[in-house]
Formats: structure tokens, sequence, C-alpha cells
């Protein structure tokens, strides 16, 4: 609770969190006439003429986009109410992954005039976190922004968490010795969390139809009472529902029978000690819920899990966003990608599984905590690799290169 | 010409002029927990039912909003090669006022457009300096936004420039002993710039019917051919028509015969050495184009000039809107102000033109230079006392406190 107490007082003490920073010194009336006019008209010159990418600080900029209608456990609090929480984000930016983040918190919260808002300001940034952005509206939005616009779009809150998760099971499995493409994975809640989590699971090895979900009202199956209004009211919700659970079971007890893998992106107390006992032999239990997870580590490897993982900071393995978003932008930034393709996503992950295999996995070491720095500069470097490889970036560096390139990058800014 | 060769060098060296800078060092997971989750929660809470201001960067933050329609001498050049210039005054803004100042370059030019994207950002910042935006659109979008926003709305190719000829024409009337009520005035060149310099002199003391106006098609006056077009296409020079040139002059020759000031803002050539030389006595001749004045300073001063200032930064009097700006902002970000009125830029025009005076006036010494540091702080201290007279800020401060906070403000950010 003092958490709470001395933030306020920090905020009161610093006015804030980040601030704008000069590159160089302006020391006489020479400095002026360089850095502004009338230097800067050849600067303009170059870019209208050369299309140069690396003469202004938007190479290195990025808007954090939110219209504060999910901001964090505090729900629909409005703009100014959310730019503190946007204004860590650039700081999480800046000191992770040497990256210029501006809180950008709007005044509007209807979908089309949130895209006609980004695409106006997009020419400012060389890419866009949606943040706090409350659901179906956010997949939406990010789905058009990604479509329209020629630089990277990421949503943080459901992206972010997915490459994260999906960097915690592709060694969850290593660690129990099963394959992406044959386990049975039961997902615990159907917000947007778990519905990205799926789709990148899903564009990596994960079969649809060995994936069951449960929300609110139970399992995902067809011929639920709800089917027909889903397909209007919530189409990414019905296309799931429409795809995963091949045997159609329709009861969460029988889902988690036999599970491998159960993702909770859901409430306290939705993962069940006995739902632990009926799986499969090593059960991985993701309890994402944040701050309570659904079920205590305690209480989940009593009921037999081989693994736990949640999103809490005081243990083991923490499954965060923040582990992936400092270092994926930071690569599609050196090499000036024009998108986020989910391949980049997945080049994120099991970059950052690797480095924890290569640390050695233990049943309490599956994904790497946030203090090991390398992992950001690795992250940048085969996020960078695999932009250039899939044909959308605008140079090409070697993975040594852009390591190098982001670490200096990344740790100047902490000096 | 070798500043454009340096100016591109020191772009490719250091990729652009200003980056994000956060407040504290984060050490440790601890740092996170306060200036992240948990801890911000609290802060978002606090703005949310107290409405605190001060405790995001958002209280000293502004947007530098362009649609790349009309930059420096270049034209349309858009919102990408626009961008230099915004972040060269984004690094003034920092400089010289301690002001974070966000560059916003829009891929929107349509007038309805660039308002809605405004709005959209509005609640990210706390205020909006509009800059390089043609006209007269740019009149009209920045009269919408100051009804319609609640910080301060600025145009700083106008109103800057205005308020610091407003301070040269209260130092060169004292210096030559006449009266702001008394004097005649002619503007040649009936663009933005002067339109706008029109109408704080007028908010000052001038009488428009002391005032002529001259654009490309000769003086305006009550009759001329194209006034019916003009109540249509360009209702604010329309109105100027109608409300000066009281004995309704039709010749240049007539207008400037007799004048106590020439304003220029138009083209070399546009000011004759005949012109000065048919002026009354101690003639005021401000030959403001850039970045060749309309008339030179040698050919002015013996044609008679008894005061000649332009907008070079190699000759005396140099008439510059980085005299203005940056306190003017200081000061409204100080006090939270509510918006810019009229009466802030005049009160941000007489405490510069105070500063001249006490140091002393001179023929060449009508205005402050840029590097009398001096004047930002006395600036935004005037402009804050005359915002709370004003009841549009939500502080209490006096005119030494608020001088200190900004010199504290302003040189913190130098070292």
């Amino acid at each position: 609770m003092d958490y709470y107490e001395e933030a306020i007082k920090l905020a009161r003490t610093y006015r804030g969190k980040i601030s704008i920073k000069p590159k160089m010194k302006i020391k006489k009336q020479r400095d002026f006439s360089l850095l502004y006019t009338p230097g800067v008209a050849a600067v303009s010159k170059a870019i209208k003429e050369k299309g140069e990418r690396f003469l202004t600080y938007k190479w290195n900029s990025i808007a954090i986009v939110t219209d504060g209608t999910r901001v964090l456990g505090l729900g629909n609090i409005g703009p100014d109410a959310a730019m503190p929480v946007m204004e860590g984000k650039a700081l999480l930016f800046k000191h992770l992954g040497g990256v210029d983040a501006i809180p950008i918190t709007l005044s509007v919260t209807d979908k089309e005039k949130i895209v006609e808002a980004v695409k106006a300001i997009a020419p400012s940034f060389s890419g866009i976190n949606l943040e706090d952005i409350e659901s179906p509206k956010a997949f939406e939005i990010l789905e058009i922004l990604q479509k329209e616009l020629n630089i990277p779009v990421w949503h943080d809150d459901n992206q972010g968490t997915a490459a994260a998760a999906l960097a915690a099971l592709i060694n969850a499995l290593k660690f129990v010795g099963k394959k992406p493409e044959e386990v049975k994975i039961v997902f615990i809640g159907a917000g947007t969390a778990n519905i990205s989590t799926y789709r990148l699971f899903k564009a990596y090895d994960v079969k649809p139809g060995n994936t069951i979900f449960v929300d609110t009202k139970g399992v995902l199956f067809r011929g639920r009472a709800d089917e027909n209004e889903l397909s209007k009211s919530n189409p990414y919700k019905y296309s799931i529902m429409q795809e995963t659970n091949s045997e159609n079971i329709s009861t969460i007890e029988d889902a988690v029978k036999g599970a491998d893998v159960i993702i909770g992106a859901s409430s306290p107390g939705a993962i069940k000690k006995e739902y632990i006992k009926s799986m499969n032999s090593k059960p991985i239990v993701f309890a994402l819920a944040n701050p309570e997870p659904e079920i205590t580590r305690k209480e989940a490897l009593k009921a037999g899990a081989a693994i736990y993982c949640s999103g809490r900071s005081d243990m083991p393995n923490q499954v965060n966003n923040s582990l992936i978003f400092p270092g994926l932008f930071r690569g599609v930034l050196d090499v000036q990608a024009s998108k986020i393709t989910d391949s980049l996503a997945i080049a994120a992950a099991t970059e950052l599984a690797k480095y924890a295999e290569q640390k050695g996995l233990d049943k309490d070491y599956i994904i790497p905590k946030m203090s090991e720095e390398e992992v950001y500069f690795r992250i940048a470097a085969a996020v960078g690799v695999e932009a250039q490889r899939s044909g959308i970036a605008s140079t090409n560096k070697s993975y040594d290169e852009l390591y190098e390139e982001a670490k200096e990058i990344i740790l100047k800014e902490r000096r």
C-alpha cells in the first residue's frame, strides 16, 4: 500500500516522469543558425528530395496512444487520468528500449475517430503503440491501422502479453518434453489478452482444434445458446467458437481433463485445483490475472503443476509484456520496418525463450527476468533480422550489427 | 551556404535534435513498481478525483502542430520534410523556455480535419503551438481552436512576430517621442504576419483609421475593384479594407507620404527609398521579410530612417518571434492558463520593450537580443501575472515568484 503514497510523492516532486532533452548544447548564435533557420532548410530538403530517414528524432519516436477507456485495473478513467500510465510506459520504453515514446491521450473514444486521429498524427512517428483501449474496439482499431499505415502498429496489452506467453509456452513445453503441435490447451478467459495469445500460438504451431476457450458463460462450443448473437456482437470470439474445440466439448470439467496447458487471463479463483489434478502429466499452468492470479503458485504446485507462470514480479516465471515491447520496438526502429507482423512477434518470443534456454531451463526459470538486460538487445537484433528477411525493413544489417547497435542505444540512455 | 552542409552533417551525426529523457533513474525492481504499476494507479486516481495538475509531464508539455503547407521559405513541403523545422522549434522551446514541446506533423491539410486532429490529441498537452500552416486557413484554425479548447492555442508565425513587432514599435515610438494612438502606420504586405501585427497594434493603442495596408495589388481602399470578391475570399483582409485608411487613400505614394512607421512583411524591394524620404520626421522602418528585407539597412538609413528593424540576426534590432514564444509559454504553463489572449501577448511585448528601455534605448538597441536570457524569465513572469489578473490562470503567485520559478526551470534545462 505504501507504494501508492510514495508514487504520489514522487509525482509531486518530479512533476512527471519524462521530459524533452536537446541532443546538443546551444552556446552561440551560430548554433541557432545551424539547428534552426537557415540551416534546418537543408535537412528538410534532404528529406523531401532523398527520403533520408535518420535526420530527425522521428526515426526513434513512437506514440503511445490511449483513449483512457480501459486503464490498468482502473477501467474507463478518461484521457487525463490515463496520462500517468502512458508516461510510465514512456519511461519503460526509454529505459528498457532506448525508444522516444510520446504519450498521446485522446479526447475521442469512438472507433472511427480514434483511427482518424492516429492517421492524422502518424507522420510524426515511426511507430504506434496502442494502450489501454477497451475491447473489442481495440482489435478493430489495430487491424485498421495496421492495414492503412505504413509504420508498425502494436497493441501492447494484447500482443505484448501474447508474445511473452508464447516465449513461456515454448520453454515450458521444452522443459516437460512436449510439442506445441500436439498439446491440448485450455484458455480460461476469452478477453483480448487470451484471444491475442491464442492467435499468436496458432501462428506458431499450436493447432486450433486442440484448444478450448472458456468465458464467463462456460466453454465455447458450437451450438451454445449465444452462438448467433456472438456472430454479430463479437466476431472475434465467434470465429474462435467455430475453429477451436474440435471435439465440441461443452463443460469445463471435460475441457481441462487431459489438457497439457491451462492459460488463465481471467480473475482470481477461475482455475481450480481440481482442474490441475485432472490434467495430463506434467501440467503447465499460466495464471496471468493481475495482480491476483487465478490460482496461487502454492496451490497450483500442490495440485501437481509442473510449471507455474504468473504476472507477478515477486514470483518466478513472470510473464510480462515488458520483456517484449522494448526490444521489439528497438528492433523495428533500427531497421525502420514498415509494420509489425506475427513473424516479428514470434521472432521476439523465440529469442526470449532461447535466452532462458541457453542459461539453463528450470521449473522456476522458464522465462527471463526484466533485469536481464541482454534480453532486450537480443530481441531487437532478432526482430530486426526477421523484418529484413521478410522484406519490410529499409536496412540490411547482420544480427551482430543490430545487437551492438541496440545495446549501444539502450545503454547510452541509462548512463 | 556552408550552414547547409554543416546542418546536414549535424543531423546525420545526432539523428535529430531532441529525445525523451527520464526524470529519474531506474535502478531496481521497486522503482518500476513506483513509477509504473502498481504505484502509477495512485497518481491516476489523484488526477481523476482531485484534478491535480502537476503530477505528470503534461503540465509542461505542448504540441507544435503543422500540416507542412507553408514551411519557412520552402512552401508546401508536407509533414515529413517539415519535421526538422518542428524539431528545431522544439529545441528552442526547451533551451529558451524550458518547455517540453512535441512535434506533431499532420497527414491532413483540410481545415476541419486539422481542427479535429488537434482536438482529439488536446488532452495530451497543456498548450498548442500552430506552426507553418498556410493562410488564411491558419487564422480560422486558430480561432476555432481558441474557442473550443480550454488550453492556450498560439500561432507563432503570426502572433509571435506580431508581439515582437509590438515591442519594437513601443520602444521605437518612445525613442522618437511619438505616441501609438497618434502615429500613421503603413503596412506593406497583407499576409498573415502583417494582419496579425495590425490586430495586436490595434489591441494596443494604434487607431485603425491611422493605418493603411498595401498588398500585391496596391493600397487597400474601399471601392477597389476586388472589394466584393475579397468579402468572400478573404474576410480578414476585407474587414481591414473597411476599417483602416480613414482618408481612403488609393496610391502607395500618398499612403507613405507623412507616415510615421512603415512595417514591411513582403519581399525584397517592396520598400523604396523614396517612400522613406516622403515620410514624417524621424521615420521608423521595419523591414521584416526574411532572409532578404524589403530594403537594406544601409539604404534605409541613407534615406533618412531614424529607426530600422529587420528579421536578420546579423544586424541590430532583430524583430524575432523567438524573443516572445519561449517566455510566453513558460508563463502560461507556470500558471496553467486556460488560453492565450491579446492581453497576454501585449504583456509579453511590453515587458520585452521595458527590458530594453531599462537597459537604455538607442537607435541600434530598440529591442533586446535573443542572448539576453533575463528577457525570458521576465516575459514569463509578466505573462503569468497578467493571466492571473484576467482570471484565466489556476495559480496565485507574485511576479517575483513567477520570475524565480521560470528562471530555475529554464536554467536547469541548460545545465
